[in-house]
């Protein structure tokens, strides 16, 4: 992919999180990397959504060393690299605070699959991170909070399950394209509306069978997928 | 109905659960049945709601072989053919993934009678399905969705109550026409919400008399009908 | 009021009613009287509201006569004329179908005085009517809601409490005007839902003190009113 | 700062809170002061919204006597006077009827810091005043309002924790200036939505670590702020 294209594929993700309604203000962040050239791309700081042009993205390396200083970057880069180096098949990231994710996060539960539609993009429990000990967050917070979702992927496979909540903050979302993380927050989002709307009815609600959730993520993913409805 | 009719009757009911709200990202489907000619119509597979017209519209017979091979139809093809061939009187299926009628589905509670706005449409309880074992959704996961609808409507009417919540999924919903079914989509989903909300706030709160739910079903169908408001 | 300024007014409550989000589907009415004619104008029966003209209003007197024979009137006729001829200070009457209105009357569950917005409005308890037994169902349902609505003010001010819930149904409001009563209705709906939220949050809440009830219900009505904010 | 200038600043705040859906019907009020000159303005008692310009703001001394007698100044005047008064560092006062902050405030819930977007505009719980007593609220109940505030925010810093709930009513909030007055009232609006649905899905839930309260809140505000995401 050309840089170029790279630069207009964040920009529209960027913009898609805002026009999906899943960014508050101007809180969100959205990233891809070429893997070929190892350049990241991601939303500058203070500019505003309305203004934003595939010109004003930042370029970066894998380490988030800025290949050019014209403009700041989001705050959250260091996070953003972090899960490029540690999760090597991912092509985007994106952290959106999009309400009902956040409220899952705040209050440390995470989504169980609780129906087909989750089957169809999460192969099982999207997790919560544990909370960051003080050290941690005073000795480099933003590098830290890729850090523990690096940790709480220990034993899951990423491109399975491309979502994490950070345990009082809010989503991180990813996917092998910039397209398919702008879905996968989408449909976290309705996901994690419909989890917390389960469990407020019912506490102690069991998930789907295995075989369930098996058939529908296969539907979707892998060389037996027959998508599309 | 001539099948241009059906193909234009089928689009619309298709765009109006966009519309309405009722459908996330392109998750969804409506189809429609011409009884004479045994002609069922169905949203395509892979064809974006923008770009939809009658013409991208799939035609099959009523066990579901194409009639023509144009577009790949909705690979929930096998549960609208199932209900076709079970519901001998309906003229229209529809899936949505509706929010609250989701999470009821996911929650396993069938919507029972807590008001008259669901009498007015469902004379009844909305059941949900048991959920299929594995073999079933290893042997024909899509039409053993219709079968298990099926087994769930023994002794029920599906024209009294023409809608489900299949365990873990959705909502399917019917009528004698499109408009109809499109209508009692719409409706089932205000009705899930509102009970959804009604069991929040009251655990074990009871249906609504009998009396009332048959005065104001049958106010709206049947031969004593005096139907607006 | 001339009958022409009645029936435009009466237009604009019921589409007022659309545009506020109060009806789902063709599901409410509005209508007004006019106490020195004693002439009632309700809206039509099965006329689409896209469509509605001033013209299509339903002229009938206090007991529900109809005055001329363009149009039929709504169904809920009869629930409209029992309440003016009961409440002989109120001009107009609407009935919608709000969400939480309607959640709260199918939820059995009068809405509380919670906070000032409910005291602005309504000065204490927006009350639940009981239900109606079987035989005041078949025996002219439509007029038996407006009774039980009486009985269930009796010993209140229809004009303090400008709305019921009737039980399993919706909401009734009222007001010296068309104006007003739209006002009401959409207040109402705003209070049900801030009253829904704050028992499922804490069941058991309380009320507001009566000292903060009449302050804030003062400010809005009588003679001492300072109207606005 | 002109006068000229904090009327079309205080005009536009009052617009926002609007725009943002934060406030019912006309119920609402935004002003600003100048400092320097001690000059309030403040959202004018009966105008409409549509019809409002900056000419419509009334302008009066800290102690809220007008110095023009063009329009009635909001009911609420003396609330926002109380408030610059007593908090000297603020620049701006907005009263919104914000649904989720007005339910936490007619459950008398103060909102604990849950989450990082609590921690980013709030450094700790956004606390409930105590219910006015009758003698209160008789005798000068809008001043006696502001006062209850003041009374709420005693060891606390207002610039810190920019928001009050006043029980059975709902919220104040401010700012240095009232750009930063109106970001306060939406960010209040979704921290107490997010709070709502933790605490009614998790009842006793903990706020997050202070090491987290603290380096969230700092990095936006103070001589370590690194704004921007």
């Amino acid at each position: 992919m050309s840089l170029s294209q790279l630069r207009q594929s964040v920009l529209e993700a960027n913009l898609a999180t805002v026009r999906h309604g899943l960014v508050l203000a101007t809180f969100g962040n959205a990233s891809g990397i070429d893997r070929e050239s190892g350049r990241v791309v991601i939303k500058p700081s203070g500019v505003a959504y309305e203004a934003m042009t595939a010109d004003h993205m930042v370029v970066t390396d894998i380490d988030g060393r800025p290949l050019d200083n014209r403009y700041k970057p989001s705050s959250d880069l260091d996070t953003h690299t972090t899960l490029y180096r540690a999760f090597t098949e991912i092509g985007a990231v994106i952290h959106t605070h999009s309400t009902y994710a956040t409220i899952m996060a705040q209050s440390l539960m995470p989504i169980a699959p609780l129906g087909t539609t989750h089957a169809d993009y999460f192969r099982g429990e999207i997790p919560v991170t544990r909370h960051l000990t003080p050290e941690e967050i005073e000795g480099g917070y933003v590098a830290a909070t890729g850090e523990v979702i690096v940790e709480t992927f220990k034993g899951r496979d990423p491109l399975e399950v491309p979502a994490v909540l950070v345990a009082g903050h809010g989503p991180f979302v990813w996917g092998r394209t910039t397209d398919e993380a702008v879905l996968n927050a989408l449909i976290l989002e309705e996901v994690a509306k419909m989890a917390w709307h389960s469990h407020a009815l019912k506490p102690g609600l069991k998930p789907i069978p295995d075989s369930l959730l098996d058939y529908h993520y296969r539907r979707k993913h892998g060389s037996d997928a027959t998508y599309g409805q």
